[in-house]
């Protein structure tokens, strides 16, 4: 099963696709929540699925003209794992990277994504992410996929130029940097764990990143043990698993961050985040 | 005007405090929002402060017995603006720290403050943190006192093992390792910006952190102006201000931060962090 969530005049709306068809489960299910997180919090995602199902036409429509939003505009948690493939980071290190966003940068599905003014070094970081589907505190990664709800595509887009360490929470927080979507996969539809799938960031057309998850040094039910050794999740908490090569800083290894003249995104650019059968998240650059 | 959440019956609610008594304003004012956040949100602190003043006798009761709540307990965001006192970090650097938190870690005034299992290196950092009262974006200085809500305490209770850089995010988001309150101050009770207040520790009542605000490098003006170039906030988001000198790593300086035997703080421990006129903080340490 296939979420969404979309704007409808204004309102957060959830709806299921079908091929080219969007089924407004505001319609279809009116006796359910209305958001995409209301569903999961009420555990209710496969009742919404079954009605999806049964719709009649009158909540069916043409998906041509849907206005994407943030897969979940404002998740509980966003929780960012990282340095997870060795074509991004070489070898693999003893520990992770760890980072928190918050909702302000998130962006839907054919969103503009936005360089800001205060640093145009925006980098690309095509990821899988996972959305949390009960609570989840110390969970051990022989039982962690089933607190998975379902799988996404994110792009990490990350201003470089506020450098690392005690300002990455400024590189990974900028205002509409973090196009996360277009739909929230249920599990049953993709291998266990998302393992083996190919990752892949397009510039322009132009495949500017392709690995495999199979490739991720800790792989989603160590994702999901290691971060939940640390702090609590909830239902509709999002975590992210880290980007493989083919950004910008793994081109320019070394490279002055702060050095606006290097190819970073530019406004007109067309980015385009995969996940093989997850889905393709597409997004034109702007500049603020 | 003196507000802070409370639990009542497992229902958040919102207060206001007179000396001794606290008024309950989901009686006092039925027609206002329940929780601090909304009554933030719906920019209606002077409504509320008034129909406190006005409240009657049934709306009133001893304070004693309060059970508080976090402050806010899911501010929108919890953004820390940190290396901002000489005493803790020694010359002021060109730019200042920053990171963020979620609600997983926040506690109220007289929660227990918990030391995490898998690593007991629990540090106390006492700080002025402010809450914003409008959306806030390229605030420059010299009108950021206007997005200003009211003051409050925080101890941004650092598990220092987890080391700094790429794990930050966990050093400052274990489980229930921040205590936020124990009230909203609104700004017209403290000085412009909070500037030149006592910023103190105690431990077991042993003073271990003392300073003044008047000490920061950024001041609360700037804080928000710089934190604001960065990135969008909105009303009930709250922004910490940096702790001064006395921790454990001031006290031992170069240290292996994931050395178990260093006087960290241990359970049973009492932990009062202070705001000259803003509020105490107090907690009691317990063991995960």
């Amino acid at each position: 099963m296939r979420f969404l969530s979309f704007d409808q005049a204004g309102v957060e709306t959830v709806g299921v696709r079908f091929g080219e068809e969007l089924v407004d489960l505001s319609l279809a299910a009116p006796g359910l929540p209305r958001t995409l997180l209301g569903l999961i919090q009420a555990d209710a995602l496969e009742a919404a699925g079954r009605a999806a199902r049964n719709a009649g036409g009158a909540a069916r429509r043409p998906l041509a003209g849907t206005r994407y939003l943030p897969l979940i505009p404002r998740p509980p948690k966003f929780f960012g794992f990282g340095i997870n493939y060795g074509s991004h980071v070489g070898e693999r290190p003893k520990t992770p990277g760890f980072f928190i966003s918050t909702h302000t940068r998130l962006i839907g599905h054919g969103d503009a994504l936005v360089i800001p003014r205060i640093s145009r070094t925006l980098d690309w970081e095509a990821e899988l992410a996972l959305v949390i589907r009960r609570p989840a505190r110390g969970v051990p990664a022989s039982r962690a996929l089933d607190y998975i709800a379902g799988y996404t595509v994110f792009n990490d887009g990350s201003v470089r130029g506020h450098g690392v360490g005690m300002t990455l929470a400024l590189q990974k927080n900028s205002d509409r940097t973090g196009p996360l979507g277009p739909e929230l996969v249920t599990p049953d539809e993709l291998p266990p764990g998302c393992d083996g799938l190919k990752l892949l960031c397009r510039r322009n057309g132009e495949v500017v990143q392709s690995d495999t998850t199979a490739n991720m040094f800790w792989k989603v039910p160590e994702v999901i043990e290691l971060s939940s050794s640390y702090m609590s999740f909830e239902p509709g908490d999002v975590i992210t698993t880290g980007t493989c090569g083919g950004t910008i800083i793994d081109r320019y290894p070394g490279c002055d961050r702060t050095d606006e003249s290097l190819p970073w995104l530019q406004p007109g650019d067309v980015l385009e985040s995969e996940v093989e059968g997850v889905g393709i998240l597409r997004n034109t650059i702007v500049a603020e």
